[in-house]
């Protein structure tokens, strides 16, 4: 029996989790793989660190250099996160003719033209199924389970914070900051909640499911980015009154003209479809494609066990890959072709629109608004009139648009801002016609 | 740039859908594997019937022995259903050194142990992702995305003709020969609906799933099935009041003492769960593992084109094994160990379940059923008692009860019927506490 020596960069919480898996399973993942995995080598910080179970004397070091160019390591897997030194480790590891298996949705987002291309020049492996939605096979389902398929379309909730955070909103009527708060204090949210809640994690993730439907690699400027920061009760209500659940929605898809369309931002989705009811944590992703129809997919976004799960799947993969006799795998499908592509311009989005005004009590004001959002060629589907806000001098009105073109929303809003009768800025959430 | 010849055996709904990708896509899917696939051979069994497109000259053939152990043509793709001569051409195939791609699911749960045997004998791969669930990529989630993981149970939805029955029966309140007969005016059941109706094609499936997550190839005989025929409206809306939704549950699991807890059969499952929002002919599964969580599927489960989906993904992997310098695939986990393993009887399971009694409306009824169940250790949870139904000389009495074995159950109901104030047979619907 072979043995595959892995080396395993990193040793955080996914970190601890994938030596527990390889360690403690060690028996059945051999008796399944007909040969040996083997934890080899483990970087860490801090030699002395406290941690939840006991590695093998030896096996620690806190030289990177004794994983990454080591002719006897064939797998690298990193999970230090962050930009660098983990992009120059990946790109030694490849140069040197290691595979690797990484979670590091940012690395692969910011630097993922380089590092691919790094991988097919060497041909070995970059295998990331952990960076996506966590313990959900997405990424092997795109490259491996669809290639039949033209894909029409990607959208997911992708990010567990942000999905805790919103239910928490929905189901009990928090606040942002005290669904945030709350989140912090039970371990769901990080001190620092930026890269969730302004959007930039699930933004990554997207990018990465956008590379591997359609072969190009958007940066984050390139698209709309919008975080669950301004979201307040109120929406929540009103969203359900429209039978309306509010979530953070990825979307990547392709315009009947062949273009992108990409973006991330709240949406309302009908309570009825499977992606409303993905509640707390869980992340959900479905794609379209032109022969499968809608698969969804769900189940843990984060967490030490669902991603070391996606992260030991790879390094089985690597490993039978690896074995006597087996040649390196065909490249990803996609990857080889990453090129350029139009991202359609946000401005012409078509979509439904909820619009929820804060106007002064008198009469006049539906006209007003309404006689605006009308000049644009934005037609109303319905409208509630609510009592006054605690916190605003107003009341409020809740708009649900036809389909409309999103130049003309935002060109209709700056003038409805600017009339003397609203009392605070108009927010606005799109709708997704999920079907 | 090599090429990959394949036959097709069968030019059904399912096998006119593969041979549409190949043909119309070639071209992209060329792209995605830097190598073509050709459609060279076709048997069918009449060259004269009407096709929905045109196939090139000279490929069709009513003799499958021009694909079956033919060099030239590696993947011989099965999809003429049924069992014999199937078995016989699969054998014959692997046996030449051919690999199969089929979506055939009565053909492998039926004569698993030998096709399969004859793969790992041969070298040879058998691929079957349409044989379960349609486009949804179950087998090589399990396969290769969750090896990390101890499976701890599958349960899924796995036909998709009863579930269209089962949602019209839900939101409509139609009885389950009316529902039938729509399904079957509509092209969603068959002429012969038993293969569906009576669950036969779900466990069939169940089957399946459960040798790639045990590694154990139970027959339907050894467990328990029970189809969807004698479920009326008043279970519907009795599930309804309860906050339940019925459907035809598949389950595969790992009880505490390490046996197999398998059984198909209508379940009612908390109407909040992702499971009860899978309608119509959609198909989903849940696979609950140790370190991945709860990871849930769902989408197409049959039809043309999704199915299609599936059995070309499959042809593609084969194509991209057989690439030179690529060595035959790694045999799929768990196949190779197939092995007996003990089924838990039925009799030892224990669920909540639901009660429908019809009975005399006289005092002391109640009593006399509550006393009987409690003597079997039956606690009941709640109880509802209906009207007087229209068919029947009874009221209806409704029962929740907590968990409880089924044997005492099963008991207690042989003892209840006999209580000369029921005025027809009690029926029985098992709760599934999905979380």
């Amino acid at each position: 029996m072979t043995t595959t020596n892995v080396g395993l960069i990193g040793l955080g919480t996914v970190g601890s989790g994938v030596a527990k898996i390889i360690m403690e399973e060690a028996e059945i993942l051999a008796q399944k793989l007909g040969h040996d995995i083997k934890l080899a080598k483990v970087c860490v910080r801090d030699l002395n660190s406290p941690r939840n179970f006991s590695p093998p004397a030896g096996i620690l070091t806190t030289n990177p250099e004794e994983i990454v160019g080591q002719p006897d390591i064939p797998v690298v897997v990193e999970l230090m996160g962050g930009l660098e030194p983990a992009r120059t480790l990946v790109l030694k590891a490849l140069t040197s003719g290691q595979h690797v298996v990484t979670a590091n949705k940012a690395l692969l987002a910011v630097h993922g033209r380089e590092i691919f291309a790094k991988a097919a020049e060497t041909g070995r492996e970059i295998k990331f199924e952990a960076a996506v939605a966590g313990a959900i096979p997405v990424i092997r389902t795109l490259k491996e389970g669809l290639p039949a398929n033209r894909i029409q379309s990607i959208s997911g909730i992708l990010n567990g914070t942000t999905n805790h955070i919103l239910t928490r909103m929905t189901r009990d009527g928090l606040t942002f900051q005290d669904a945030l708060a709350e989140a912090q204090e039970s371990g769901y949210a990080e001190a620092d909640p930026t890269n969730d809640v302004e959007g930039f994690d699930a933004a990554h993730k997207l990018v990465l499911l956008t590379a591997l439907a359609y072969g190009v690699l958007p940066q984050l400027a390139d698209f709309h980015v919008e975080g669950i920061t301004r979201l307040e009760p109120d929406d929540f209500s009103s969203a359900a009154e429209f039978g309306f659940v509010i979530k953070l929605l990825a979307t990547s898809a392709l315009d009947p003209g062949g273009r992108l369309e990409i973006r991330l931002h709240p949406a309302m989705l009908p309570a009825k479809h499977l992606m409303a009811g993905v509640s707390g944590v869980m992340n959900a992703v479905m794609i379209r494609g032109h022969a499968c129809g809608d698969i969804f997919l769900s189940g843990a976004g984060a967490g030490m066990m669902p991603t070391a799960s996606a992260v030991v799947g790879d390094i089985i993969e690597t490993s039978r890959d690896l074995q006597p006799g087996a040649a390196p795998q065909v490249p990803a499908l996609g990857w080889k072709h990453l090129q350029s592509w139009a991202v359609r311009p946000q401005d012409e989005i078509r979509l439904r629109y909820f619009l929820r005004f804060t106007v002064v009590d008198k009469p006049g004001v539906l006209s007003a608004i309404s006689g605006i959002l009308g000049k644009h060629s934005i037609s109303i589907a319905q409208v509630i009139q609510k009592g006054s806000g605690p916190k605003r001098g107003g009341v409020t009105l809740v708009m649900l648009t036809h389909e409309a073109g999103e130049k003309n929303l935002q060109t209709a809003l700056a003038e409805t801002d600017k009339l003397d009768v609203l009392t605070a800025p108009t927010r606005l959430i799109r709708v997704e016609n999920l079907t």
